[in-house]
């Protein structure tokens, strides 16, 4: 058997995570017990999620996250050698599991089969044609639920959900405007995914920016990045704009008790009646199969790009981690096994 | 004819509005014209919106304001002399015009001639039966939905709209929760009001005292107040959990463009997969009809109480206006003409 490559999480997060957060073990793989598949990882996800979702975790456990594997042995007859498969493995290069029962580092979903990609590479089913893509159609449609001619704004558009997001919102007829951190996430939106206009938030006031992108109002803002961006966006809005709060990377990085304090928001929400909603990968399970096949059609008929950011080697997870709450990965992240 | 007294917004609110912002003149009231009414001012309602609402005003016009009044002469077959008006007349005494058409410091409704109001005092109209009670109707059932069993919290809960809130919610079979700013109001609402429990945001500190209150965490926030105790409230809300933001009185006395920063509620938003919307008059107006019959048999029933802060004399209005957005005011605050 193989020996197996884990990622520990030994050091609670504080600001930025740090690479001494993580230990790295080696130890023997067990042998198959009966309905068990042993998985080799060959896609790992990295998400901004990672960070938030550190307030639940517990020192010493296996690193959360999801991973593309191929079932490299098996004994278990609905799930051949050569499948791959989605799992919640977390940071690990080898899993043993019984793919037919929950096996998550949530602790909420079984292993699942990839459905045909269509040719497209398997690493897409951690991105555009995975949970990311799904909670950006189904984030913008049911929450924002834009109008033809209507403003969209959405911020961390050069990220994995957000520049998904503009472009759903520019094949719906809307006039779209994305906020990112760089100037050539800046040229991307603008010149290869078609967004109308563009906003670096570390070189522009948003407020005014904003204002001279759209004079006449924002109508729907997918925010990710959360702060005081997202105070400046929604002091915009028009009556009865509509927010779907998916990520708030901004404030991520900060003590969970004391993030940084922010301009408060109540006073557009009330006085433009806005709605405002969080959503998370859970909500939309449900509208996978939906979303993964318009996402898939519109990507063959060439309405839809996408971008990796690859980071090569196992041992790269917690480097690329820290880089992508950098906002340095433009598109989707992914760590190659 | 009568001499008409008018109170002109000479100068835009900075902070805490001052008496010296208004300026009261004398003028003579105009004869009518075919299908004019004279209306003489019973009650004038005072609420925190006006602060907000100054955003929108314009040095030198009437001060903004809705009134009960009397006709004393009219030129309108279907207004009669006696007939009672609910009118956004502005703070002024007497008012002419023609009840048939728009005439509204709004601009966007014509007087409406009160509703049967089965012997109770017609200054309700301003209140329970009113607009603030809609709003507490509509905006707790249609916005945060409460089922029974759940916790609901309220801030400004010893005011116009919070005290209802807080009783529907206990009508509804919830346990509620009011956070007000003396205990005066403390008593009011546990002890004849019957809420579960009270805190007074201005000894205590909110999030330690919500923890003991509902350690079961909120489901449903209805918020006269925002500001950091928004912030507190909704950092303990349950998964799924619904906030309507009526008010933020908390804030609306600061400079509009730089109010003071607070701890932003993404995280919890997102996390929670929380609704948040903004609600306003305007929204339930087509609700009016069904939220004055279930309010005035609750209140016949004697489940339902209230409260007035009467001032007294139209020369009090802008000390009735300062008291109210300093929180002194128990239940709804009226001026009698």
């Amino acid at each position: 058997m193989p020996q197996n490559k884990r990622y520990i999480y030994v050091n609670a997060f504080e600001g930025l995570p740090k690479l001494t957060d993580f230990e790295l073990i080696t130890e023997d793989v067990p042998s198959l017990q009966s309905n068990e598949v042993l998985c080799e990882a060959l896609y790992f996800s990295v998400d901004p999620y990672m960070r938030a979702h550190s307030n639940w975790m517990t020192e010493g456990q296996t690193m959360i996250g999801t991973q593309v594997a191929k079932i490299v042995e098996s004994a278990h007859d609905k799930f051949p050698v050569g499948s791959l498969l989605f799992g919640d493995f977390g940071w690990q290069l080898y899993t043993v599991c019984n793919p037919g029962v929950t096996h998550s580092c949530f602790d909420r979903r079984s292993p699942q089969l990839l459905s045909d990609l269509n040719h497209f590479p398997a690493s897409l089913s951690l991105g555009v044609l995975g949970m990311p893509g799904n909670l950006a159609y189904c984030g913008l449609l049911e929450v924002c639920k834009p109008e033809t001619g209507e403003v969209v704004v959405v911020s961390g558009a050069g990220g994995a959900i957000g520049s998904i997001v503009g472009q759903i919102a520019k094949i719906k007829g809307c006039k779209v405007v994305g906020i990112v951190g760089s100037e050539e996430k800046m040229a991307w939106i603008q010149d290869e995914l078609g967004f109308d206009a563009a906003i670096n938030y570390k070189t522009s006031n948003v407020a005014e920016a904003l204002q001279e992108a759209v004079p006449e109002g924002v109508d729907c803002y997918f925010d990710n990045v959360g702060g005081e961006t997202s105070s400046a966006v929604i002091a915009q809005m028009n009556m009865h704009g509509r927010v779907a709060c998916c990520g708030a990377i901004a404030i991520y990085n900060e003590d969970g008790n004391l993030p940084s304090k922010v301009t408060p928001i109540q006073l557009p929400i009330i006085a433009k009646e806005l709605k405002i909603e969080g959503i998370t990968g859970r909500r939309f399970a449900k509208r996978a199969d939906e979303s993964f096949k318009v996402l898939t059609k519109w990507l063959v008929e060439g309405k839809l790009h996408y971008k990796e950011t690859v980071y090569g080697g196992f041992e790269k997870l917690p480097e690329a981690l820290i880089s992508i709450l950098k906002g340095e990965n433009l598109g989707k992240a992914i760590v190659r096994a």
